[in-house]
């Protein structure tokens, strides 16, 4: 894979160019792209006619990948969905200029699953090409396994985030709630739809979030303090595999071997109400976001999204205003427990990446953090007996993402030396 | 001007068919259309050949009108800027689609100023050619005050909403925040962009709001209970013109004499930051929801905008942060404040709609209610000596739309009593 932030420091060292990157780059996709299919569209040449000229800006001409549901002027936009093949916006997304004025290059699109919802697109994994790279995000965590990107945005409604990541092996960052724009972005659900970001290490999301925000959020210019970590297996528990389970409590040793202290966390059973809100909320939602394509392009849609709209449908007000104030009612139930720790480590996703491509597997440990806010980094380094990888997540307090990302840092580090 | 509520009801008795409101429509328009300039396109013979077909539908096959930074796949939406001149859209904004299936009609866009900014676009006030309907939403309120259109839709940001009505002499209503989904609306400021209603008076407004988003908010199927009302005047009172702060204190005196406990309120201050706040997070916000226009389309751009957005670029993440911080704890005061009244009677403007068209107004009672997202309401019948309208505010309490509706209604109808 391609370190973001090694490349960039070697970049800022004038061992290497911005082009010579975009070379690795299409290498990599010249090697890998036609069995895993994780772009919708790329545009080496004209990456290598810009980059070198980026490269004193903060992301320093590095190729970065972008989700087919962020508006681009210079690639089709498709979110997806096979009625608006061919799009071109007349605008680029707002994450799509930080990504610009920033200095990145948008080397090219990643695919998403349709309108970014659980019907999945035809991406593989990296790992195993039989196997699903999970979604909504699928491209987008595909091409940095791939080592075909070393950085690229995604979105997460559910766990289109954090479970990719998971499955690819790779670190996902999904921040803090309206942290970076959503403006320009194909909407499912206006309250829960936050964008994200995928590198190699938690090191190089925490670059690319730093650059592309210009906020205080690189954790690699100092050595993290051992933190405070909450094992939280939740009520859910026994829906992760006994691998994933295992992973956990390994993590949760090697965090405790390197110096952390572990602790561990049973969450109110208000909680337990939290995934039955999260639907609510994004299904009553996405009924008004995607109205256009469901009143008037219903045939084109996938027998998953249909019918999760057609059930939205019946939602009533009452149903949707009594899930939101009962997440506000979490948030800070959730915030009050938070006094105690700096950050939870809990499972990103049930097990490894499922065989086959007909589902993108399950959003079972996301929905909670995405419903909630807080900052969640998926931290590679595991792996199943098949060698498929494992991702366990690290859970942040609202609005201390740096905090997060040191964390997650810290436990990266820790499974490196434990393996 | 043509009530919503009125020819809905008709319709409903089979008095009138929507069609014939459509001919209402299209006569205001040839009447004073070329005056008042108040829609960028309009589609009189595509409104008359399907408004009939949603007669049973709640909101009647009423013609309505949408900003137009609305997107709309059956009308151009160039959201007041003109490289985006002839765009079509792909999709149907969330909005749209809400009203579509309430079965409205779609008549035809109306001007706003430079993507919905300061910048004026030459739009006339109804009561005055020589003055400015106010804006953002200069077309939506223009063209109910003239008699084009019973219902009409537009956005506030800083005052957008509430100040045009009140230059127009008509109702406004800005929901709480959120309560109407900005999917597929041109963003100016996620944290702040509001949608908005307009309609001849207060139960016009609710009846559209109430029908296009399938909530409780209609006021006219029983009498409002007498509202304790809080007068504020706020520490921008000298800002208000002698014949607002007229206005004001009489609409008080009616209310009073209506029934209503009329007590008086003096804000903490704190709520003294909320206007700098407000500017912090707008600004902030807009530097990167229009970066693309402001980087890649900036010689176009009108010089009150291009100032603004140049200054926004000095706004760092701390101030930023530091402004969001401030007004959740100004949010949090507020709640407390009003635990004491139903709702707030302020002004909706500093006063009359300005001579000229250079200027929109002043947003200068409108942006504490943007920035903490309460429901406002501006409430018509009152004009100073020039016979030009002045709008009063009722502000309610977050989330309780229908009680500030009722109260508004209330002191409507004091004041139609009272002179």
């Amino acid at each position: 894979m391609l370190s973001a932030l090694e490349l960039a420091r070697r970049i800022e060292a004038g061992e290497l160019t911005p082009r010579a990157v975009v070379e690795m780059c299409a290498e990599a996709i010249a090697a890998r792209e036609g069995e895993i299919g994780a772009f919708t569209a790329f545009d080496i040449d004209g990456a290598r006619r810009i980059a070198d000229s980026f490269a004193s800006l903060p992301l320093r001409g590095l190729p970065v990948g972008m989700k087919d549901i962020f508006d681009t002027v210079d690639f089709p936009t498709a979110y997806g969905f096979s009625p608006y093949a061919g799009h071109q916006p007349k605008a680029d997304a707002a994450m799509v200029m930080a990504v610009r004025r920033a200095g990145g290059v948008i080397l090219g699109k990643t695919v998403t699953t349709e309108l970014a919802s659980l019907q999945p697109a035809g991406t593989r994994n990296p790992h195993n090409a039989a196997h699903t790279p999970g979604g909504s995000s699928s491209g987008s965590a595909a091409a940095i396994a791939a080592g075909m990107l070393p950085i690229s945005f995604g979105s997460q409604t559910g766990g289109s985030v954090i479970r990719p990541a998971a499955f690819c092996g790779i670190a996902g960052y999904k921040p803090s709630f309206r942290l970076m724009p959503t403006v320009g972005m194909k909407a499912f659900s206006w309250s829960l739809d936050t964008v994200g970001v995928f590198g190699a290490g938690v090191e190089d999301v925490a670059f690319a979030a730093a650059t592309s925000t210009g906020r205080d959020l690189r954790i690699d210019d100092s050595v993290p303090n051992a933190p405070t970590i909450a094992l939280l297996r939740t009520h859910l528990w026994s829906e992760a595999t006994p691998d994933m389970q295992a992973a956990v409590e390994r993590a949760a040793h090697a965090a405790e071997a390197a110096g952390a202290r572990v602790t561990e966390l049973v969450l109110p059973e208000i909680f337990e109400d939290a995934i039955r809100n999260h639907g609510i909320v994004q299904d009553y939602e996405a009924f008004r976001a995607l109205a256009y394509e469901y009143d008037r392009h219903r045939e084109k849609l996938g027998p998953i999204l249909t019918e999760q709209l057609g059930k939205a449908a019946a939602i009533t007000t009452d149903q949707y205003d009594e899930a939101r104030r009962a997440t506000r009612r979490t948030r800070q139930t959730f915030a009050d427990l938070m006094a105690k720790t700096d950050v939870i480590l809990t499972p990103s996703a049930p097990g490894a990446a499922p065989h086959g491509l007909g589902a993108t597997g399950k959003p079972t440990f996301n929905r909670l953090w995405t419903l909630l806010g807080p900052p969640c980094v998926n931290v590679p380094g595991l792996k199943d007996g098949s060698g498929l990888p494992l991702g366990v997540q690290i859970v942040g307090r609202f609005a201390r993402d740096k905090v997060a990302l040191g964390a997650a840092r810290y436990l990266e580090a820790a499974l490196a030396r434990a393996t």
